[in-house]
């Protein structure tokens, strides 16, 4: 019999890793909560019908289809059969598929709770997605998603708490050296508006490659659709300016001045930026990046990206706000939402780059008791019982052996104490507890050790 | 646009019942921890190779399988085809399902990290599984499960700590009226052995069904397979036997006296009570049910099951110790494990039968900032950060809206505070605090505030 294997793309997460990415995850479950976001969980599976169309072409092909139970070809169009398409009869004998994202169930659950969900709802979601994407370094098949979310509100302070929660997330997690960029979709229509773009869509999708294909290549882009030097030169102009936050919407509402949209996204910048100073907040790891883009076309507002600096891995965290939510579920009310992503997979490899993970952030027991015979063994379950009494991880080596394997045992699992038992201590009462690290070591008694524990 | 539905068996879980399978969540992760086991995840796709004929032939068909991504059809065998045998054409459209319990990839996982894994491995799972099931009620086709499991040790005292993790749950999430039924798959044999069955199965799938079809049921069913009425005699005066651990071992003792796994189940049984005297447990709550079978055949020693009482669901947890885990993936060395597995759902809905959940049991804003004007509603940010640095978990009403909105906002999502701020108290900085529940009122300093919470 073969070995088995995973499927491609799919990871399990042993011990070390797990207590490294619960770190993660309880950091950021913490700052939701205190800012009064509330949990929800949506099944893995969706109908079809929902996840379809809302993620584009290339996105459909990504979805995970689930084969209908029992007699699924039953049904199926025998032309379609002997045609042998794939394309056509998937849809005939698959219903379901896996969840592709977090922002659409959410939307599903928004028009199938109207009536039950209290507006504004601040709702986080911690879940796993799943793509059919061409496996790589750092691209998985199941990744986890850490959404929040608010929607039935237009208020920007649920912008500026985007803010404020990506720093007290990266500061409870030890990144100090990151940039949070923003821009507003109705600055880039500005834009587009005053440099007398023709295809919003073209100039956005190069623009937002500045950052990998550098001035000249964006240029060259917008060359072959058709844009012509004067206009490359204006937008230029206008993307180089540099300064602060403040500087930038000056200089912005001196040029897009006429443009509707484009002054609408400069007054939110700078609201935004109000309220953050109401909360007693500094600017500090905002960038106000005029090429920021995002590839996704359903934002209306502000948007957002993140990045930790000096490592490998870029953007670990983005959002923005949309308008039309629940519009594809055919809601006729349009509900306001703002929402951002934190990449936990991301997050995990920058922190393991720059050496951030906390040396006790693994979950294991605290104390091991290692023992010499049956009686040391039964009088090792009482002082067991007392350790875990007073809360503290701790577990029996289960088996009669050698006490080198009992203590390797410790050490591979990382357990920083072990207690010997053997007929003396039974006797005495006096326990010789030893530091694994230090290799210390010191005879007290059961209440000694849980009060220096 | 039709409204989006759920697919049948599966569900969202909301904000408030989150927080209470949260809270049940996060107490039986606490004990597990204690008791020194450690995380592990798994993809929710396995490979078809990897879970088929793991589960019996039933498991097999309620096994969610996913369709191959890209040209599915296009090596598909042509008489398959249009013989429209979707039953053999299932595994060549599709080479991988969803995960059916936590096991099986546990097995996976160890054979797979052999060689990483320090035994004994004690590790918990708390995921998601899926089966293809009719839904019913209390049944569903997405369902978690919490399992811990210790690999590589046949030492009894991880059946003892079964129960002690069992009781610590329980007493932790508030649950007191349960029985844990302890019985031994070698007692079962010794039994068998004793009326001189021919056919063990038949025998444990009788007896196992005493609870829903009583004395005369499982004694019909037996007949027909052939057990003559002394047999049936000899069993019941087996079965019937009454009293306490000690009493049942020592019946059991005198009569299974010439069966060697007979007498092999009762020292387990007895040494798994001396360890729990060890440990300074009781027997409190443990049943020795002789009649207990537990349908899964890959039981191999002690087995488990645990009952709510005076609720209408019936078995909320069970397991026990198996053998042969690694043998299925064609490992050589036989690994000796024992888990058992809390069924969450099940464990869910009796506290909402006997209402035992916490009042606090909610993830919510403690307080909720309400404010009159603009003027107030950025004082109110200021009060807000205060209180998040302070750790308690708070927000401000986002829109300028009425004080009722407002007010109603936080009755509609439980939060137990209000902190209404108008000009006066931006001026005094004494702000009205409200307990939404008893309607009192109290004018304090923000410092006062949160000493007071």
């Amino acid at each position: 019999m073969e070995k088995p294997t995973l499927p491609k793309g799919t990871r399990d997460f042993g011990p070390a890793v797990m207590a490294k990415r619960q770190f993660i995850f309880e950091n950021i479950k913490k700052v939701f909560q205190k800012y009064g976001f509330q949990p929800l969980e949506t099944p893995a599976m969706e109908n079809l019908s929902t996840l379809t169309g809302k993620y584009g072409e290339e996105g459909d092909q990504l979805l995970f289809k689930i084969l209908n139970s029992g007699d699924f070809l039953k049904d199926v169009d025998n032309t379609k059969l002997e045609a042998r398409s794939s394309k056509q009869i998937a849809f005939d004998i698959s219903e379901k598929g896996l969840r592709y994202d977090l922002t659409v169930p959410f939307a599903r659950y928004v028009v199938m709770n109207r009536n039950e969900v209290s507006f504004p709802f601040k709702r986080y979601q911690i879940q796993p997605v799943w793509r059919a994407d061409r496996p790589q370094k750092g691209r998985y098949r199941e990744f986890y998603q850490c959404d929040a979310d608010v929607v039935g509100t237009d208020s920007l302070i649920c912008e500026a708490e985007i803010i404020l929660m990506i720093k007290e997330v990266f500061k409870a997690i030890g990144i100090t050296d990151y940039t949070i960029k923003i821009n507003h979709r109705g600055i880039l229509s500005g834009i587009a508006e005053h440099v007398k773009a023709e295809n919003e869509t073209s100039l956005f999708v190069a623009i937002d490659k500045l950052d990998k294909i550098g001035e000249e290549g964006v240029k060259n882009e917008l060359r072959g659709k058709g844009f012509d030097e004067k206009s490359l030169t204006t937008l230029f102009h206008i993307l180089n300016v540099k300064g602060s936050l403040t500087n930038k919407i000056a200089f912005l509402a001196a040029t897009l001045d006429t443009t509707q949209h484009g002054m609408k996204g400069l007054r939110d910048l700078q609201e935004v930026s109000n309220i953050l100073k109401s909360y007693g907040a500094t600017d500090e790891h905002v960038e106000f990046d005029i090429a920021l883009a995002r590839g996704l076309s359903y934002y209306t507002g502000c948007i957002f990206e993140v990045k930790i600096n000096n490592v490998s891995i870029g953007s670990v965290s983005g959002g923005g706000r949309y308008d039309n939510l629940t519009k594809a579920f055919g809601d006729k009310e349009n509900l306001s939402g703002v929402g951002f992503s934190f990449g936990v997979d991301r997050i995990y490899d920058a922190m393991e780059e720059l050496q951030l993970f906390p040396k006790d952030a693994q979950i294991s027991s605290k104390v091991l008791v290692c023992h010499f015979d049956d009686e040391s063994f039964h009088y090792g379950l009482g002082v067991l019982t007392k350790l875990r009494a007073a809360g503290i991880a701790s577990e029996i080596y289960p088996d009669q052996s050698k006490l080198k394997k009992q203590l390797d045992f410790a050490n591979k699992k990382s357990i920083p104490y072990t207690i010997v038992i053997g007929s003396e201590e039974v006797k005495s009462g006096e326990l010789a507890i030893k530091n694994m690290e230090k290799g210390e070591q010191e005879k007290l008694t059961i209440d000694q050790i849980i009060s220096k524990l």
